[in-house]
Formats: C-alpha cells, sequence, structure tokens
C-alpha cells in the first residue's frame, strides 16, 4: 500500500463571538481537512486548525507523501522535517498555537493511522495499544461571549432557538450568564465536569464567576479556570487563593516555566498548561522547575496520536497529570481525540473541546453525539467516520466567502473594540 | 481475532563458562518459548529469559490471555497486573534481572505484536512506527571465560573446532587471550563496536585488558567496559580515569543512583546502566541525579517493545543515549530486538547481543546471520520467523535433561570454586 493522492480542504464553520485574551472569535473557525488516498482506494482522513501558512505546508507535503508507504510514520516525520524547511518553531503568546510544522506532523500522521486502520480493518485506538474505555468523557468548555451564534448570521441571533441552541448564541458577559450557560450546556451534552476560558475581565469578576459556578453546581462537578496566562504571578496567587477550594485545576494562570513554578508554590490547587509546557523540548525544564503538575495533551499540537501517547508515558512516568486541550474543531479531530482518549490509561480528567459551539459537520452522518458528556469510541475501523462531500463542498465555498486566512482574534475584537490590543500580560 | 491458546516451553541451550560479578554461566541458558495462537490458526512468538518462577507466571497468564484480542495490549497488561498478584519487583544486585512481571509481560507483548503483524501481513516494525533503518548494528560481547563451549560437553572443548567456533571454546583470563576473542568474533560477524563483561578480576588487570583491544582494534572501534556494579565508587573512578580516552561509555562501574552519580560528575566520559536504573519507576532519580547518560534498554526487562519505545522517547526527550543490553538468547529474541531497533530513530549505540555464544536455534532455517555485524530487519510479516518444531522439542528435552531451574551463576561458580560467593560491592 502507498499514498497515491492527498486532498487538503480548507474550510470554515460558523463559529460564535466567544471572548479570549486575546480578543475574539471571528464568526468563521478556520480548519483544513486533509484526505490520503491509498492506491488501492482507501482515505485516511486528518484535521487541523486552518491557516495559509499551514495550507501551504501542506500542499508542499503533499510531494514528500505521494508514493510512500502510510505505516512508515517515522521516516514521514524526518522527511517531511527536512523537506518542509521549517526551522524550530515558537509557540508565541497568543492562546493559540500556530506552529505550522507540529499541524503538518499531526494532520499527516491522523491520516496516516486511519488509513492504516481502515486497510487493517482495525479502529486506531488498536493501533494505540487498544482501549482502556469505551467512552472518553469530556468537560462543559465555558466562554465569555457576545450576543450571537456567528457565522452568516454574524453577531446577530437566531431568536427561533431554543435550550442550548438559545444559550449557545445568548451573551455571557457575567456570573450569573455564566451559569446560565454551564446549565444549558450540560443539559445538552451530560458534561461532568466543567472549565470557564478567563483571561477576558479583571480577575475578581472571574473568579466571581467561578464561585457562581461552585455554588449551582456543587462540589461534585469539577471546576477549572484557564486566565490564558496573562494575569501577573502576585494575580495569579491571589486569585488562586480564592479558588483553592473550588477548582479542579488551575490552568495557565501566568506565562512562563518560572512564573509558573512561583504560583505552584504559593497555591494548594494543581496548576495546568497547554501554553507553557507545549513541547517535548519543554519538559525538562517543567520537570525541573514544578512549573505545572498537570499537562494538558493536544494531538493537533504535539505531532500526532503516537506523540500525545509519549508524552502521556513521560506524565504517568515523572508523576505530572494529563488531561486534553482543544480549539474550535469538527468530528475528525473529535474522534482521533476519542481514539487518543481511549488508548492512553492516564488520561484522568475530562478532555476539553468546542465542539458545542459549532453546528456544522464534514462527515457523514452529521455531529457526533455525546451521552453523559462522553464520546463513544467507535469499533468501526480507523477513525470510524467518512467524509460528508457535500458537507465538505459547503464549508469549503463558506472558506472562500468568508475571506479569512488565518486565526486573528485582535483584529476580530478591533472591529468591535476600536483600538483594543491583546496584551501578552495583564492584571 | 482472539487468542486460542498459549503454549509455554521451558529450553535450555548450550552457553560456554563465561565469567561475570556473579559467577560462572552454567553449561545451559534457559530461556522460556511462548507462542500465542490465535483462532485462525496464526501463532505469534515470544521469548524470555527462563526459570521455574517465570514459567509459572507465564502458565498463570494463560489463563487470563486466553479468549482475549491480542490487540488489547494496555487492557491485557493492567489485567495481568491485577491477575498475577505479583506485587512490586525490585531488580536485585545480580548482573541478571530477574523480575517475573516484566518479563512475563514482554514475552506476552511480543507474541502479540508478531500475531498481529502475521494477521495483518506487516512486519512488527511497522506497528512501531516503521523502520528507520533496514539492518540494526550489534556489538561484540566479549567475556572472560574458562575453556569449553559449555552444553553437553561441559567445560570441554572440541578440538575440531576452528575460527570463532574454537575462539568460542577457548578460555580467556588475560588480555591477550580477551584481544584474540574480539579478533575470532569480529572476523566472524563483523561486528564495529565491542565491549567487555568485566568485574571478573581486579579492577587493574581489566582496565588492562581495555587497553589491549585499544591497542589492537585502534580509536576506529568504540570500546565499552562493564564492571556489572560491583566496584567502589573510589575505584570506578581511578578506573575510569585511565579509561577516559578509549572507551565508548563504562557500563555500570558502580552500584546505585548516587553512587553512579558520583563517578559521572568525576569522570569526562559517559556512563551507561542496565542495572542502576532499570524501571520507569526508576528514572526520575536517574535525571535528577544524573546518575547515566545512557539508558541500555532491554524489551524482556522493561515490559516489551512498546514500554521500549516509550523508554527511547525519554531518553531523546532528556537528553538520554539509548543502547540496548542482552542475555543468552535465541533468535525470537533476537528478531524482537531488530525490531525494535529499526523502530527507534535515537538507537545511536551498538546493541548488545550474547548471540554469537550459543549455537542452537528453534527458529526455522537455524542461526540469523549477522552482516558486517549488523542484523537485517525482515519484511516479512510479524517478526518474520517460525517456530522449528523439531528443534524446540529437542531444546525441551535438554531442559528436562539438564535439571536447571533458574540461573545461578553463583552455585555454578562453587562447582569450579568451592566457598566462592558473590559480593556485590568488590575491590
Amino acid at each position: 500500500m502507498h499514498i497515491a493522492d492527498m486532498h487538503i480542504t480548507p474550510v470554515a464553520i460558523s463559529d460564535p463571538p466567544l471572548l479570549n485574551a486575546a480578543g475574539l472569535h471571528a464568526p468563521y473557525a478556520l480548519r483544513l481537512i486533509v484526505e490520503l488516498v491509498s492506491d488501492d482506494g482507501i482515505y485516511g482522513l486528518g484535521e487541523i486548525p486552518g491557516s495559509v501558512e499551514s495550507e501551504a505546508a501542506l500542499i508542499a507535503a503533499r510531494d514528500v507523501l505521494v508514493g510512500r508507504d502510510p505505516f512508515q510514520l517515522n521516516t514521514l516525520e524526518s522527511t517531511l522535517r527536512s523537506q518542509l524547511g521549517i526551522g524550530e518553531e515558537q509557540r508565541g503568546d497568543t492562546p493559540w498555537d500556530d506552529r505550522v510544522f507540529m499541524h503538518t506532523l499531526s494532520a499527516v500522521e491522523v491520516a496516516c493511522l486511519d488509513l492504516m486502520g481502515k486497510a487493517l480493518g482495525r479502529p486506531v485506538c488498536d493501533l494505540l495499544g487498544g482501549r482502556v474505555r469505551d467512552r472518553v468523557p469530556f468537560a462543559a468548555y465555558l466562554f465569555y461571549k457576545y450576543e450571537g451564534g456567528g457565522g452568516a448570521l454574524g453577531f446577530a441571533t437566531d431568536p427561533q432557538a431554543a435550550g442550548w441552541a438559545a444559550a449557545r448564541q445568548a451573551a455571557a458577559l457575567d456570573p450569573a450568564a455564566v451559569v446560565a450557560q454551564a446549565q444549558a450546556m450540560c443539559a445538552e451534552y451530560g458534561f461532568k465536569s466543567i472549565k470557564l476560558k478567563g483571561g477576558v475581565f479583571e480577575p475578581d469578576a472571574e473568579v466571581a464567576a467561578m464561585q457562581a459556578l461552585y455554588e449551582a453546581f456543587g462540589p461534585e462537578v469539577p471546576l477549572r479556570h484557564d486566565p490564558n496566562a496573562i494575569w501577573r504571578v502576585e494575580t495569579a496567587i491571589r486569585a488562586g487563593k480564592q479558588m483553592e477550594n473550588i477548582l479542579e485545576y488551575f490552568e495557565d494562570p501566568t506565562r512562563g516555566q518560572e512564573n509558573m513554578a512561583s504560583v505552584a508554590r504559593a497555591l494548594d490547587l494543581p496548576l495546568a498548561t497547554n501554553m507553557c509546557t507545549t513541547s517535548f523540548a519543554d519538559l525538562p525544564g517543567s520537570l525541573r522547575l514544578g512549573s505545572e503538575s498537570i499537562i494538558l495533551s493536544d494531538h493537533h499540537l504535539w505531532g500526532g496520536l503516537r506523540n500525545s501517547l509519549a508524552l502521556a508515558r513521560i506524565c504517568q512516568t515523572f508523576g505530572r497529570g494529563l488531561s486534553m486541550h482543544s480549539n474550535s474543531h469538527l468530528g475528525i479531530s473529535l474522534a482521533a481525540m476519542a481514539h487518543l482518549g481511549a488508548a492512553v490509561p492516564n488520561l484522568t480528567y475530562a478532555c476539553d473541546t468546542h465542539y458545542p459551539w459549532q453546528c456544522e459537520e464534514v462527515i457523514e452522518g452529521g455531529r457526533i453525539d455525546f451521552e453523559e458528556g462522553a464520546v463513544a469510541v467507535s469499533g468501526e475501523p480507523g477513525l470510524g467516520i467518512s467524509l460528508d462531500r457535500a458537507q465538505l463542498a459547503r464549508l469549503h465555498e463558506q472558506y472562500l466567502a468568508c475571506g479569512l486566512q488565518r486565526r486573528d482574534d485582535e483584529a476580530e475584537m478591533q472591529k468591535v473594540n476600536p483600538g483594543w490590543t491583546f496584551r501578552s500580560t495583564l492584571w
């Protein structure tokens, strides 16, 4: 078997006006859909965050991949690394991570695993050591947001919506609205853990939102707060002290391993990260300094499912917890996250997902169901999903029409608040 | 596919009277051959060091394994761990490692991977990320030894032997004989690196042997010396200083992470280990103390090929080198070592193997060839080997006849030198 062709399709999916430390989500989130086609006509799927830079890298990767055996993942990685000419990449300060090579590698690796699994008649999790669980739990991922559902409606609201569909469009700018959002999302999806994306309002307001969630949901629902690394050390310690008794973990309260370590020492509260320690190269420093006790893996950013397994093993070996990060995504990514979550013995926290915030899909059968907050891991070959080509074409048209080229939450925020700028440290 | 049956066959293979810190090799080395048979009649092979304790564990494992899917390696491991009732195991002080659970897990994991590969029509290395090399280099593994070829001949020598077959039987008790052994082994196998198992004679004599090897082979042949952890810190430093300019690495010069770290700080010479840091639980201490810079993996002792890959990734992440340890073994183990060596990008040293010291085989086609010191990695499904059942039966008969129940080099030495005792620290 060899890779005979590779299709790369940029798509745009409607995304509500969600707020974070770096600004505002655009009306559309961009994704790149990768399809590796084998010489015997099987295809494997991958999905990563979209940008013209990542699209260009994938187009360059196609020349490397066509003609090669998808099982040779080690060689594909080293060849891509040398051929793509992308040097050492830095993660940068934004809440999201734009490292093009790691995204490219992830798209290719997941598509190869899907192709391998389909060719072998085995689910992807069985190529990763087999499933330790049949259902992978996810957490409610709350956002401060402006009114609106995103997409063609822009910031407008569909007045026909009810339940979560209405809450998804409602503004959430204070503790009461955050609690209402959580209640609607948990009622719809059955999530048993809750995370609030913070770094938006001043710390006391965000602490008040977490306290309101704690009062509404009680101690049996684990809570997490994520200021997106923009707080100063003293602020993170002060706010953290107020949340010591109500949080399951405190995610990226401040920036950098030294600062995180200072906060970790001062608080009786586990720190988690997807901004401070984000690569294998970062791990020695993290362990030496004790900058966090939980790593949020993300196969899109760590270079695929096998790299994520390696990260999991490192966390297990060195006594670190493991959770999972997410960006706005479609069902290919969710299926990959579910197979990974099925195969990692020490994935002991409910995973993050933005999935409830999107309404569209590129996979046959439409949106993936959550049952009691969990996704069932497919037993079908590969990722267990197939492309809905009509939807793929529609979302590609939407991509072309929206004109977005990469994620830029600061630019989106400036459309609403002229002169607003992202500050990597605030409060 | 499920595991329908499991065959466990203890075998004994002729082994010469090799010396080490804990005594003398018996005339036979014991191995356990594991065969997992699937419901569709395919079989997967595993091989581990033999002992009645490991055989009992494998017999207990059979009850856990029959009826299960060989792809569910994560679940097989956790179920074996809970069902076998083997608690936390300590490695102990001998040069070899008797941890029954890790051996059992290794036998099962390798046999499952062989079974998976055969069922899928793919070589095992392709289930480990694919091959980064087609030939895995091994090192000449020299021993001080008494005269004799082992086996039915006991300590006697076959006068018809020539070349390596003669050198294999010759005594080697001084530097000149060690050099002659190296020359014969390298001429036969083409090895490009040389290791001497030490811990046998007083340190100055062993340093002299290494210096003689250096003079005979020159700086282009990497040399390693392994005192089996029995030297005191001061002795290891003093002898190490004398070998700083001639060794590629210095293996287990002393016992324990603190002592190894003291030696490491004092020498400008990389330390390697398969006795000091031998489990995932040992790794945090190794990194914290800097007790060694090279870990010798061994899939028999680390619980299989996937665990060995995880160890490799940890070595890569934390800037540690990786080499490979061996005990007396047959072709099933050698094939597994080759597939692992093919799939580990950072296996940057020639691997150890005792293979030249044995003459028998249990696989069809007989002894595996070395070309220029390397083993070609099979592209056939699974490990690429099959059982020679006549030889298996013969070596099992040999096991029954020899009466050995477990490795005990001290007892063997006492047969030659009454009153000799193994001392875990000497010199």
